[in-house]
């Protein structure tokens, strides 16, 4: 049957994917849901109509999330994860043995009992013993945390809808809070090339440059988010994320990653010159 | 009037393009060729239906398909290039006052005419008295040179149709035979990303690196291309792209780039694991 | 969620309706089966990708099958209905007390499972005592009969995949066959406007002329038919369906229908000029 | 090249033609104005994006908005048509030799215009020395008029945009008046299947059953249409469009169609019972 799904990577661009199935529809007290079985791309979570995670590319989105703050600060031992719920980020997480503790805090719980029942690629580790989940705002959780994390992770929705306060002033400030004094934030920023988006995106950097000292941005290519060039925030109060970068410590623990390496880690932080500039433009 | 463009990026992946006016239409020798006026992408040209360049993309492929090569050896002075009938390849290269002939082959004067009408923003330097235009199959042109190029750049259509041959293995030998002692060649390599295009990338890389000491592979993103994640071959005789990147000297020519910068020059080349593994099995 | 069931209606042209959930998909025997939930038509049974019932607009299908032969001959006690999983003919034949046996031959048993469970408007009266399900071939069926029934409808889908025998040469003439003396047979006849519907429907009307001295056509409105111009066939041995019509017997039975009535009964036999000539052109 | 026109028949329905070319693009004072080349439907016009006038099926909605007038008065001397840039409905008056004087009023030139120079096959009998074209708004045309004509047709676009005033209560009491003792009005009068549409058609229902005596629907199959299922109005001060149909005069005449005939023209009068229902309501 000649089903498709289509999404507005701009007012003037559409992206669509034929569906074989329809697996799941449902409406939480935030959000639709639904899960399709794709031919190209496996399985397809959408939140409101939009792609979050597919079983064909999660892995270069997970990858990076997680790789990059991890390997840059091999010393990391209790997480923040906010958002996520589809579980990848945390899935990345658990491989290092050396992580005690990782909150997640995801603001509508309908969405992890969807993904552990029909996304159990992504959703496979969250009842490792070291994750605690808390189905609650993330805004509201962070406020009364202090000194607590080595390493916060945004792996928010867009800045529209139920993650819009995970791109606030108020938010970042609280995450800055809540890390410890050589603590990471590593968020999900948007995408630089559809106008749209890079609102967002300079959005989202101004306000992290105002608490940071350490502000960059790495890049990847996830196909199936608008324009296939997607960007995340690294900030920090201390580490920088190519100086300290402990390639031969990461590369020693021999974890198997389908796009992170050590050399894409500091690639993925050359940035070409229209985004340079969007940044400076947003500083 | 709600009138869309759609390219299928895979047998099941549409992206979808709405157009404000069909500019013109022809069927030349070789190919059909259109020219859409876009909201999002500006000037389309389209060639059998696919997109070749957009107004707002084309600065990513040009600029790195022309300055990773010009950067890695300054002393460049005689070019050929193959396809690249929209210009875009030849206006970069005619930034360089060190460059002293260019050679552009180019299979289908039609495109040359069709883009030096209604897409001057690539073809506006193809008069530069260094450009010299041929219009004949850059297959058989390449048969007769011998160590006469200091670069050659392929910058063809996919890998089936008009652009078949520019993918075989003679045209490859060819080009090494064409080039200088330290020639380099660089090519478009197609994306890794779905499946057919992978099978293409893998099967030019084989090729290539049965002829070159140096084969290296570089990304870039260009968001109307499938995927969005793009390969560039880059081979020579002897020059290594990261190793002998100059880029101080590069940097002082002061050229205006949009994309390429050094540092993204050398980034590019830290690619996925999941590419460098289809690279490993293709070589 | 922007998710959209696509249907060509020829090749050059596309129907495309906005679907809420994909409540069903299965694989039987015979062909692929899936429901739809869509805002505009209720649910929508499809076999092979091509719309068979709506909820919205199934009433004018099964008004025009079922009430122009009843109306025609008032005493028609014995009816063979074959195809027609759906339910929705004999849901119209059922409203006459005067029918006695109602034999209904659908190859594919789970279609009728299907629209039972999913599609109760059309399916509802498959358990009336009178109706007795047969399945299996309709062609096969329909061969070891003999002046048997006073009616056979014909509710097929087109004239490929699992309907194409109920369009062959061999079907009508058994139809006749099992017809009693003054027998009626209506089929679905396809389209006159696009044109592979059209040889359809000329091939379809050649084959009954071979058999039957009354042969005519009439036309409906069913909007999610290709080009929205549908025909019936109306073939009997004896009854002419304007001169027999006894419109004052019909209107007594006080029957609530939606489109049909005993004008639009007489009007829809009045055909085009366009449509008069292909079916002269295959007589 | 993948270039689809696309319009929606309803918010949830779309209805896509392949194009071959665009052929041409305007903004007059009152619309946009375009022309597309297709596979399947031959030429397009369309105004504000929604289909007017297609090459393949134009000859159905001209057919049917004047010969149904004419044939059953065939003493129309003198007639106005409001609307109708493409040229159609004068084209079929221009057959009828017994017809002294059309006036044509369409408030936009550049539609006639275009039409002569893209789509002649329409528009090829304005220059018919019987025909008078005034650029004007039809709504004040035909306020200085009266007791002047035998026929008004009202060949407008949809009920909303440019065509709106000819919706009007006022526009058809003026229309009336403009009328001679046994003038009739033609209109078109929208579609009852899609909510919206049937709204339009039951506003102009109602407001035109405030001035004539006789108001009666009939209906088409225009696949081009949404739903293909459409309507016109036949109101007017004495003729009743069955009655006084006389069949043999009018084929006496010998002109070729290839919709309308006598029998048709008595056929779709006759209406589905929602259809009726739906007049009912608006009366």
């Amino acid at each position: 049957m000649n089903l498709w799904f289509t999404e507005n990577h701009s007012p003037n661009v559409l992206f669509s994917i034929k569906v074989i199935e329809h697996l799941y529809t449902g409406r939480s007290e935030f959000q639709k849901i639904d899960v399709l079985q794709t031919a190209e791309f496996g399985r397809i979570l959408t939140l409101d109509g939009l792609v979050m995670v597919t079983e064909k590319d999660e892995f270069i989105y997970h990858d990076m999330i997680t790789h990059v703050p991890m390997a840059t600060n091999p010393g990391i031992k209790k997480v923040l994860v906010i958002g996520a719920g589809d579980g990848g980020t945390v899935r990345e997480l658990t491989k290092y043995e050396s992580i005690e503790h990782i909150d997640m805090v995801e603001i509508d719980e309908m969405v992890v009992d969807v993904c552990k029942e029909f996304i159990p690629q992504t959703a496979s580790k969250l009842d490792d013993p070291r994750v605690h989940l808390h189905f609650e705002d993330g805004l509201k959780f962070v406020r009364s945390r202090e000194d607590e994390y080595d390493l916060i992770i945004v792996d928010s929705t867009d800045p529209f809808g139920p993650g819009e306060g995970l791109f606030t002033r108020e938010f970042y400030g609280n995450c800055y809070k809540a890390l410890k004094e050589d603590g990471i934030l590593v968020n999900q920023h948007e995408s630089p090339f559809y106008e749209e988006d890079a609102l967002g995106m300079q959005r989202a950097h101004k306000r992290i440059t105002g608490f940071f000292p350490v502000c960059e941005v790495y890049q990847v290519h996830i196909p199936t988010y608008p324009s296939g060039h997607w960007l995340f925030g690294f900030a920090s109060k201390k580490f920088d994320p190519i100086k300290d970068l402990n390639a031969d410590a990461w590369n020693e623990l021999g974890l198997q990653t389908k796009y992170y390496n050590t050399d894409i880690h500091v690639g993925s932080f050359a940035l070409p010159n229209y985004v340079k500039e969007q940044l400076k433009d947003a500083e």
